[in-house]
């Protein structure tokens, strides 16, 4: 059922109008003719109430009939007529106010960027804010792009950065992952396994993807819903939610991996026939990106287990199997390749052929629509990050070096057709040192709409890509790593930038980070002191208080190269 | 165009009739009313050239208009009244007297399986002599199973019978590949691949397989065609096929294994993401079967631009490429389970989980129609012989202990869901040492369509498993191979039979092979002296006569397993 209804017939007038969609409240639009915005003296603009304004509300209910949703549509309609344009602009304008205190990113050098990555945060919050436990689809509410579903990438990608910036946002979207839980044991039944299959893309927690080698098969849905579980927790300290939603969703994913995957003879926990991330490549074994998520998914719902017997036990869940997730979790296969010490991104990767891309010519980009996926799963040849993938979110799973030879190698491999993959490559080119790299690819994640960089922007904006850039400030250049719930950094400012600040919130402060080529100054903006690490030293940072620590010299490792004419753009600042 | 003309009217008389299809004479049916038959004194049935008789033609072109199809049909139909009804039926016994002569199998001692053998053998010829090169379907032209489709069955299964039987039909069926290159080529380069690619799934040529990882992944038609074009050179010394078809059938398909496979850094050559003939497996990297038979195929190939080399030359092949074939072919990857002693069927295989079976109802085979193809393809669950066919058709590349150890192993995950496998497991568990276990694979093949077993020979007869109910009598209890043409025997009578006895045509000769349980007895019946090997041991036949040789004891082994509830049904002589 949908309803809209409108305060006023629609003005005739050739006049512009402002439009605003509420992030605040729920179902409302706000609308009034340019000639009420009133500038002042100090050149900020203030709306008169004088002339014609409209309100649109709208409401929508898969259930409710319509009767009901045109009751709500004209209460919403009540409200904001008693409210006024003002109080409700006013509203807004503070609402938005308190989201850039608390997620503001500022780089000082680059005009354009800065553009991008406040657009990029503001659709993120757009996309998240008003979700109201439904799903946040891939293009948000901004366009027809992939008919409304939603995938992976919001847990993988858009849980992260509203986790640290409106986490509420974060935990209504895991909220509506919990309600959709008994299909998704459905499915899993469906599937022969335990726990739960949620769905590589739905609307409402059916699987909608028809094609099941790179939808069904893509498995580390699970952990990426388990891992955003985990971060909610760790960094809002909700325990209502964890009782209520977190520690089923951690039980059911934890019970999935544990039927999914088997003991070989050796002892060895296998994960296999599954699809990574990297759409080029499916039905593979022992994929290191899902393995590594999903031994973490493991041993987080064993936790949960112990630290919460009762609930566990409702859920029919005991030491026992916590035990056995455990175990697995230790006994999980990486494989990896010693002649060319790198990991295969899964097994027998590395010994495939490599795509000739040499001559694969410019137009034949995107492969996948120029070349028959027979071609494209049996050589080396890689949409997406993946195992780069592996080396951003469980990082503390490899050395440097390892992160080093796996980058440089994955590198020459990526083609980046998907806008899931520059900001996870910005991402790992700043922590092994690439700063310049990194930065281009920043650039890519961050511009990808307002440039209209994938020519489908109509389609809608890319919210995944975008929650991305602030992954490649906050996580790239700044180094912020959660890894067991321990907050680190690492900033390292790239050459084309002068100085780049961040916020975050994290259980119950808020920390701003500010660094420039030589020094990074951590300040606790609200809360008790806070230790976090800085380049691997301990620092306690006191309350409302400031703490400066010099940045010590990137490593310098040779250039990688990307596959023929991949290269990203060079960042003009 | 179709067209079919009546000789007469036909009779409205209650009467029985008569309906044959002349396996010799191009479209033509005969028919008579049943009083026309006359029993004469010694038993035989004769034919009255008096009364109503019926002579039924048909034409078809894919080419040629109505009126040359209707010509073709009146052609027909003036020879067959001139030759007469009795001429025409002496004709056809003449024709089937002569086949016998070359092709029947005799058992002595269970007549349901004689019975059904010669079912078998009479529906191979009839599938096979009047396809004039036109595809032979799987359900020959007994049936719309398959929709009349064509697929790799055709020369794995019956080409080897007809090559040793009715060598013109191999031949023609040979030819019919031949005339679809342009198309096979055609898709080699849609593919981006070299040579030529041979449809799994055809009617006229064109890939009509939708499902691509278990339909074009499937290469080993290449081979499997390859294999049927080198056995058919070397049984019918046939020269003019070689330079017409031969050679191009075998450089093309060299071709395409050249292109697609791939050296790796340890400088061994792999051929990744394919499916193999198990169709519960797909998209894996060096399947045995795949890998073993486009060696042999490799190596052919390079051997024929050696022996012609001016008709490879007009074909653009020379020494050069011939040398990257054979190198390829000696770099082949053969994967090895090292611990548990067995081929793993494609590389990774062994070290997946292993089907339950034990919680698998009976109701619920065959699998594929109650179980999501995500779950067969990661398991050890085998739908059809696929290394235990590699046993089969590349034994030269396995040590006897080898074979024991593989056969042991698949039988055990090999659950039978297609009709394509008993036969072949049949020739193994033979050739192994399990005699009865092979008696009733033996049973399965040859009745599959008299028994109905599969429940679909309403759909037509399956040709392939019929086809197979020779290859197990002669293959298996014969145990006759061809490996590099040379014809070796390994006879071995199950306890069921008091003996058994084939023919085979092969360079010029007929040859007769009866065995019982002590010794076995090779007859030149026709042609020059022949060598062959008995058993390991070298005979030289001498013409027209006959030696007799003592059949060593078969080797003792623990009986293998099959899945619970899949074991073959015990055959009751």
């Amino acid at each position: 059922m949908q309803a809209s209804l409108q305060s006023e017939d629609f003005f005739e007038r050739d006049a512009r109008v402002i439009l605003a969609h509420s992030t605040r409240r729920s179902g409302l639009l706000m609308a009034a003719g340019m000639d009420h915005v009133v500038e002042g003296p100090d050149g900020t603009e203030t709306v008169s109430e004088s002339g014609v304004i409209k309100f649109l509300a709208y409401g929508w209910s898969s259930q409710r009939l319509l009767p009901a949703v045109r009751d709500q549509v004209v209460a919403a309609l009540t409200q904001a007529r008693h409210t006024g344009l003002k109080g409700l602009l006013d509203d807004q304008r503070a609402y938005l106010d308190e989201f850039w205190d608390c997620a503001d990113v500022e780089l000082e050098g680059d005009t354009g960027l800065q553009q991008a990555v406040r657009f990029a945060l503001f659709h993120t919050l757009q996309a998240g804010a008003r979700a109201e436990q439904r799903a946040i689809a891939a293009k948000g509410l901004t366009g027809p792009g992939y008919d409304g579903h939603t995938f992976w990438d919001t847990e993988r990608f858009v849980l992260p950065v509203l986790t640290y910036t409106a986490p509420r946002a974060a935990a209504d979207a895991l909220r509506w992952r919990h309600s959709t839980l008994d299909l998704a044991r459905e499915r899993a039944a469906q599937l022969g396994l335990r726990g739960a299959a949620f769905p590589w893309r739905t609307i409402r927690g059916h699987e909608s993807s028809g094609y099941w080698p790179a939808g069904t098969a893509a498995f580390h849905i699970a952990a990426d819903i388990a891992d955003a579980v985990v971060r909610y927790q760790s960094v809002a300290e909700d325990e209502e939610f964890e009782r209520e939603v977190g520690i089923e969703l951690l039980v059911e994913t934890a019970r999935l991996w544990r039927s999914l995957g088997h003991h070989d003879a050796e002892g060895r926990f296998r994960i296999d026939g599954v699809t990574g991330p990297d759409e080029y490549s499916a039905i593979a074994d022992n994929n290191v990106y899902t393995n590594l998520t999903a031994q973490r998914n493991l041993r987080a719902a064993a936790d949960a287990v112990a630290r919460h017997p009762r609930h566990a036990a409702a859920l029919g869940a005991d030491l026992e199997e916590a035990a056995s997730w455990r175990d697995a979790a230790h006994d999980i296969v990486i494989p990896w390749d010693e002649a060319l010490g790198v990991h295969p991104q899964s097994e027998g990767f590395t010994s495939h052929q490599r795509w000739d891309f040499d001559r694969t010519e410019p137009d034949r980009y995107p492969l996948l629509l120029h070349f028959p996926y027979f071609d494209l799963y049996r050589k080396q040849v890689v949409k997406q990050a993946d195992l780069v993938l592996a080396l951003h979110w469980r990082g503390d799973a490899f050395t440097d070096e390892e992160k080093a030879r796996d980058f440089a190698y994955y590198e020459s491999l990526t083609v980046r057709d998907s806008s899931l993959s520059a900001c996870t490559q910005a991402v790992i080119a700043a922590e092994v040192g690439h700063l310049d790299l990194a930065y281009d690819y920043f650039g890519e994640a961050a511009r990808v709409d307002l440039d209209d960089l994938g020519r489908n922007t109509r389609d809608g904006v890319h919210i995944a890509s975008l929650a991305g850039a602030w992954l490649a400030a906050v996580a790239g250049f700044g180094g912020m790593r959660d890894h067991d719930g321990n907050l680190t950094f690492a900033p390292r400012l790239p050459p084309r930038l002068e100085r780049l600040t961040f916020r975050i919130l994290f259980r119950g402060r808020r920390l701003k980070v500010e660094f420039d080529t030589n020094e990074a100054t951590y300040t606790l903006l609200e809360g008790p002191p806070l230790v976090i690490t800085h380049h691997g030293d301990r620092l306690e940072i006191p309350a409302d208080a400031a703490l400066t620590k010099p940045i010590p010299p990137a490593p310098v490792r040779a250039a990688p190269t990307q596959p023929t004419g991949r290269k990203p753009a060079r960042r003009m600042s």
